[in-house]
Order: C-alpha cells, then sequence, then structure tokens
C-alpha cells in the first residue's frame, strides 16, 4: 500500500474542503454569526493538518497503483473529510456532541440528509449554508472533483480510474472520453450547469437567493437538508414541482446528458435503465396515487404530495413535502422497495442503482433458463450488448454484501430497543443514502435519539452505502495494513 | 411437456393421499366425530379424480422427461395434493370458507404451520390428526416417498434425480447411493426412526399417544401445528426440551445421519455447514438469554424459553413456549435473521439454507478478493472440494429471486392495510415456511384476518419456499404450456 502518496492526496482534499467553507464564512461574516468564529478554528485546524501531511509525505513516489490503492485513497478521503468538515458544527456550540456533529457531516457528503438536529431554523445560515454544501460537494464526488482540476498524469489513466469506479456510483463506469481529466470535468460542468439551472427556477419562484442555493444543493446531491423545519412542505406547489421534477433529473445516469448534448438522441430512448426508471417512477407515482386519493381533498394534491415524494425516495434525496408515514402500508411499501433501487448508475443518487437491478433480474432469467436448457450458453445482454461474466459475479457479491451489512447494522441498532419499524427503515434509510424511514425517524422525525455506538453503525452505513460497499470493506481487511511501504 | 406421464404421477400421489387419510379416519370413526363423514367423503372425491386420470393417462408413454417436466410434476403434485387435502376441513365444516382451508393444508404439507384458526382445541381429532400428518408427509416430500416404495424404472435415474431436486432442500442434492430410489427408502428410514424416537420420548413424558404423535409429526416435518391453543407452553418443561432436542435433530442434513449410520463419524465434524448451523444456534442463544433474562425469574426458564424459542425459528417449525413477540427489538432482530437463513440443506427445514449462506458468503470473499487481485484464479471450496461455478450462480439467482418474491408479495399484502411489521413478517414467515411471524401473526396471532387474496399469495409463498422457488416460476412460464404433446 502507497500510503505516502495515499496522504498526498488527501492533503490535496483537504485544501478543496478548506475552498468550499470560505462561502460560509463570508455568511457567518457578513451577518456576524457566532459560527464565524467556529468557521475561522476549523479551516485553520484543517489547513494545518494538511500542511502537516504534504510536509510528512515529501517526496512520495507515485509507483505502482494497485486497485486496492484507489479504494483505500477513497474511503480514507471521505472518513478525513467527514472528521475535519464537522468541527463547524462542533466549535459553534450548535451541535455539543462531537459523534452528533460527524453524523450529520457524514450524512451531508454521503448526500443522504438524515439529521439529528431537532430543529434547523435556528442555526446560523453559515452553518446551513456549508451544510447543504456538503452535499453538492458530495454528491458528484470529492476525488473526481479534484481530478477534474488536477492532471494526475497522462500516464496514470489507471491510477484515475480507479478512483473514479470507487468514487462514481454503479456496476460499471462510463468513461465518456478516454482521458480521466476530460471525463471529470465534463461531469461537472454538466453537474454546475443543471445546479445552476435549478437555482434559477427557484428564484422565479421566489426563493431568496440563499434558500434557492441551499435547496438546489440539497436536491443536485440528491442529499434531503433542508433550510426548513417543514423541509419543502411550506413552499408554494410551483416550488415543489420544481423540485420534482430536478430531483429526477439528478437521479438520471450523467452520461445521458452528455449524450444529449452531443445531439445522439435515439441512444436516449434505447437506453434500458432510462427506461426501466421512468416505468418505476410513473407505475409508482399512479398506484400510490389511487392509494391515497382519499386522504387529500383533490386528486391533483394527491398527486402533487406523491410525485414529489416518489421523486424524493427514489432519486433517494428525501425531501419532504407530506408525511408519507401516515401513508397505508401498501404506499409504503412501494416507497421503503424504492428506497432499495435507488437512482441510476451514474447519477449522484444512492440504492442498489436501476442498473444492478437490472443486471440482477435479467440474470435470475438467464438462471432459470439455464437450469431448463443446461447445455445452451446464453449472454446477459443491456442495451444489444453482452455483459461481461465479471460484472455479472460483482453485482450478485453486491447484493450478498448489502444484504449481509443490513442484517449486522440492524442487529446492532436493534440494541436501543426502538421499534422493528424504527431500526429497519433507519438502517436502509441510511445505507442507501436517503435520509428519512418510517416511524420514529419518518419526514417528520429525526436521528438524534439513537445511541452514539448505533450512530457510527449507520456512519459506517452511509459511507458504504455512497462509495458502493467495496472501499469500505478494504479498510476492515488485514492485508491492508500489512503490506504498508 | 409429457402431461400424460405427469397426471399418471399425480393420480398415484393422491393414492398415497388417500392411505395417509385413513389413520385419521379411523380415529374419527371411533370418536363419533362429524368430521368421519367429511373425511369418506372427501375420500371418495379423490379417489374419483385419482381414477379418471389414471383412465385419461392410460397408455402415457415415459419417453424423454426434462429438467422442465421434473419440475412440473413437482409444482402440480404439491398444488393437487392441497386442493384435495383441504376437503375434510371443509365438508366438515369446522372451515367453512374453502381458501381458508386451502391456506392451512398448504400451511400443512410445506410444513409451515401458519394457521387461519383462531383455536385449535374445539376441533374433531380426526382433523388434527390429519392437519399434523400433512407435516409429516409434506417435510421429507410425498414424491421422494413415492419414489422409495415404487421403483420409476433403472433407466430412469435421471427422471428421478430432477424430482429428487426439485422437492429436497439445497442447493445441491447428496445423492447418498447412485439408485435413486434406495436414497429416496434411506431418507425414510432415518425419517421414520427418528420420528418414533421423539414419540417414545414424549410418551415418557406423560403425553398420551395421540398428542405425541401429532407433536412428533409437527416437529419433524419443522411444521407447528400444535394440538393445543397455547401450542407447548401448556407442557411441562421436560416436554419442551424433547422437542427443543428433536426441532434441532430434524434441522440437520439428512446425510449427516446416514454418514454417522456408517460409522464414518469424521466426516461429521468436517462439514462445514453442520458446523455453521450449530455456532449460529449456540450464538443466538446465547446472545438472546442475555438480552431478555430479566424478564424472566431464573437465568434457566429465560435459557429454556430461548433454546425453544431459537429452535422453532431456525428450524422453521414454529412451535411456541413463549411470546417472543414481547421480547426487545435486538432479540426480534435474531430472530427473523434466523428465519431468513433457516436450517440445513437436505433437512425437512425451510428457509434458505445453511449451505446457500455458506455459499453467499464464500462467493463474496472470492469476489472481493477478485475485485484486488483481477489475475488470480479462485475457486470455492466447500468441505475443501471446489464447488461448480453454476452452483454459485444459481445460488445468487436464488438470492435474487428470493427478494423479488419478498418484495411483491409484501406489496400486495400490504393492500390488507396491517401493519408494517405484520405484513412483512407475514410473508417472510410463510415464504420460509416457519409459521409465526411478529406483531398480529406473532406466536399467540393467527392469519385469519387477512384477505382472500393474500391468503392466495401467501399460498404460493409457502409452496414456492417449500419447493425453492424454481418449480413454482416454471409453472409461470408460457414454455411451459406452450409444448404440450
Amino acid at each position: 500500500m502507497n500510503f505516502k502518496f495515499i496522504f498526498r492526496i488527501i492533503a490535496q482534499i483537504l485544501a478543496i474542503e478548506i475552498v468550499f467553507m470560505i462561502p460560509s464564512l463570508a455568511i457567518s461574516y457578513s451577518l456576524n454569526e457566532i459560527s464565524f468564529r467556529a468557521f475561522l478554528i476549523s479551516m485553520a485546524i484543517i489547513a494545518a493538518i494538511a500542511i502537516l501531511l504534504l510536509i510528512i509525505t515529501k517526496g512520495a513516489k507515485r509507483g505502482k497503483f494497485y486497485a486496492r490503492d484507489g479504494l483505500v485513497t477513497t474511503s480514507l478521503s471521505w472518513i478525513f473529510m467527514s472528521l475535519l468538515g464537522a468541527l463547524p458544527f462542533y466549535f459553534s456550540g450548535f451541535i455539543p456532541n462531537y459523534i452528533d456533529a460527524f453524523f450529520e457531516t457524514v450524512s451531508g457528503f454521503t448526500t443522504t440528509g438524515s439529521s439529528i438536529l431537532l430543529e434547523v431554523e435556528s442555526l446560523d445560515k453559515g452553518l446551513l449554508f456549508w451544510r447543504s454544501l456538503t452535499h453538492w460537494l458530495g454528491g458528484m464526488g470529492v476525488l473526481v472533483f479534484l481530478m477534474s482540476i488536477v492532471s494526475l498524469g497522462k500516464k496514470n489513466q489507471g491510477f484515475s480510474l480507479h478512483i473514479l469506479r470507487a468514487e462514481s456510483p454503479g456496476p460499471s463506469v462510463g468513461k465518456m472520453v478516454p482521458r480521466m481529466k476530460k471525463t471529470a470535468e465534463i461531469l461537472y460542468l454538466i453537474y454546475i450547469g443543471l445546479t445552476v439551472l435549478n437555482i434559477f427556477f427557484l428564484l422565479l419562484g421566489g426563493m431568496s437567493l440563499f434558500e434557492a442555493s441551499c435547496t438546489a444543493f440539497g436536491t443536485a446531491g440528491t442529499g434531503g437538508f433542508g433550510v426548513k423545519n417543514d423541509s419543502i412542505a411550506g413552499y408554494s406547489p410551483y416550488i415543489q414541482y420544481v423540485t420534482t421534477i430536478f430531483m429526477l433529473l439528478f437521479s438520471i445516469n450523467f452520461s445521458i446528458y452528455y449524450v444529449i448534448i452531443l445531439r445522439r438522441f435515439k441512444e436516449v430512448f434505447k437506453d434500458e435503465e432510462f427506461k426501466l426508471f421512468w416505468i418505476i417512477v410513473l407505475s409508482s407515482i399512479a398506484l400510490i396515487t389511487i392509494n391515497i386519493s382519499k386522504m387529500y381533498t383533490s386528486l391533483g394534491e394527491a398527486f402533487r404530495h406523491v410525485a414529489f415524494s416518489v421523486a424524493a425516495i427514489i432519486s433517494t434525496t428525501g425531501y419532504a413535502n407530506a408525511d408519507f408515514n401516515l401513508w397505508p402500508s401498501f404506499s409504503k411499501g412501494i416507497l421503503v422497495t424504492l428506497m432499495i433501487f435507488g437512482a441510476c448508475a451514474g447519477s449522484t443518487g444512492g440504492g442498489i442503482k436501476q442498473a444492478r437491478i437490472l443486471l440482477l433480474f435479467k440474470n435470475l432469467r438467464k438462471n432459470l433458463h439455464k437450469s431448463l436448457h443446461p447445455s445452451e450458453v446464453k449472454a446477459v445482454l443491456v442495451n444489444k450488448k453482452p455483459i461481461d461474466d465479471d460484472i455479472l459475479q460483482t453485482t450478485n457479491a453486491y447484493l450478498i454484501a448489502y444484504v449481509i451489512i443490513i442484517v449486522l447494522s440492524f442487529l446492532i441498532v436493534s440494541l436501543d430497543g426502538f421499534s422493528f419499524e424504527t431500526t429497519l427503515t433507519a438502517i436502509i434509510a441510511t445505507f442507501n443514502n436517503i435520509g428519512p424511514g418510517l416511524d420514529m425517524v419518518g419526514p417528520v422525525g429525526n436521528y438524534a435519539a439513537f445511541s452514539n455506538l448505533s450512530k457510527l453503525v449507520m456512519c459506517a452505513d452511509m459511507l458504504a452505502g455512497r462509495l458502493e460497499i467495496y472501499p469500505m470493506l478494504i479498510l476492515l481487511s488485514k492485508t491492508t495494513w500489512k503490506r504498508a511501504r
């Protein structure tokens, strides 16, 4: 393991974190907020650590970089970034328990949006801005951001690919263009473009620039931290519809936008994941609207609440405009299923990902066919291309790891003694980076009551969910630490 | 599809069903019960149908028999057997809704033990005996029973293997001896021997022969229908411990007993599934005992209740001696996990099976290793033998199908509007052939309140769980019905 080089990258990640804290520092300075001091101290500490790391790792050679190094770089970067990103919350005194501050920051960077705050409106604006900005930075990935501004060298395309693979969601990474730096640039340009568009439409609806930015950051990263206690419920139907549409737009594989920019429109409608996503979204909205129609005064109002909630859940954003905890079991069942399915691969959303669901279904069909016709060889096709057996195997293993992590986390968190529904959906909601679950952690609830142990387990789950399990599992492997050079 | 030959086998299965109804007929005759007439009518109807089938299918040639035929034979046999086995409940008037009677019978044959009866003690003894006997017959499999008494021809070892594979639980079928008839015979001899031993120990505890037989049938098949309203809770600690031990004995792969008979003791302790099973049983008992110790007057009493409940759940029997619905979430979480894991392959128990859990774990480890060392080729070893890639693939596909069936069933049953916990655990408990779930369907609850649609969905789940999914899925395939010859 090339730890020297890994920590050199982490130092650069910390530099990026400091830069991203500047707007919050400015906001809290201009509003004369107590958190100004907290930001100053935090940034000084982070800077000191970054400089220390740079000094220690001076002269680190890139050397040979294996898949394992890429995974460890990613997971360690995220852990450091979260540990230090929590400092402003802690120093400001708004979140006096450091574990809580860490939970809130992990929830931010992983775009989960689960909160331990009982209410948010009394928080300093600077802190709220930082809280929402963690969603935006975590959504597309901080290492991808680094790659988009710094070239890691033309010779190191392999290394860059390992990182991109570890940080980007989905079973297979679509390199848009051969060069990694260019791919990262394109991703961030699309991301910035869509975010600006979202802010623009929110401003049209009468939001202040501060609220519009924070809301758009939460939407873009599919995070879900809001700046109001009732999330999006208090805003106008226009704002709710804008948010619904943008939550869905950010759930789509970004390579679709690239294809649109290149005017290859036909490919969009041939994409099987894209089609599956819309079929699931539209049928879920239809089924739940029918199921709950009697609970609202008009069908239109029911539709608005359902469309918003379905978009919030399948995109794994977790904004709320209605308390779906009060909806019937059937509707709740669909929502929990959507939580597990999640958004499309290559988007900023979480969950198992539509692409994996597609692969799992097709693999099941292949195996059924094979059990009846043992001699026939049939490949799994996606978008008419045969899928490599290795990707199928990895996808299967992913499902296994997914189930095991849910079971183990459930057992530990159940020690807190909350209801079966609370415990199970808290795990599902954090692991899939959604935010709200059901019962105590429903749309109007929060995660404050869990024990510190449970909060740390959920932090690990959020990171495992965002980084798609393997980078976190690797940290538990003995070999990772043994081969230190 | 060779339907003629398939229906000829089904006629023989129905003949076996009639024979197995004779003891109940005798009991209800000797006790002058109202159900005597119900049994007579039912047996006449079943006989008429069997004869009709034999006449229609006269001259059926065995011809070529494919894997698909074996699977369809199995699933159709079980459906017919359940549809007609429900008649005595229905005709006696004790279960006036035929769907309820069908649910109770499917629950019996699949050794689930979920009941729609609010109380059982007012039922005729003849009916109770039939109800428990369905567990015994379903436990080892009715087609295996047929095979053990009728040779299907030396040339048809392939066909017999397909049937054995479809009806016996587990990812791979261990042929004990090359000839299928002999294997089926050995299985049933061990099964009968253990059942007689169980009855003997229950008689020693002061049970009547009737109660001892019914209880042993429920234990042997890992079913769980009892003859008392409070299941096993009212019996002495001795009876409870005997039942605990036998529930565990029937959860073990029967090939272990065969190896013991052959005095190859070393192999027993080398068997990885056997070891995994006992590790899970003992650690679950320890963890839950610590968790609930304060709820009972002494540690010994807590241990007895926990050992019984763990054995009842992991064996998927579902007998109850304590209302674990009242235990803390942590204990409930372990029990739900055990529900999903289930018993060993090649036993009479349900669930995913320990052997599959072992394969899934090992497969995950292999894939993790491979993602780090793409060039190394490493096989999955069980009992030091490499596992065929096909079996791994099928096991993965099994997990996928398992998750999909649970999600779909949950959505349909949630339309009834019961709590999240009730709905989810009702599906898990029926699909894994356990019996009780949590909340409304907990150890002291029942399944009466569900709608007819939900009951039919759960019947399909129970059959899919008992026959391990594929035979039931095949029935949904168009090709199965198209190629009729």
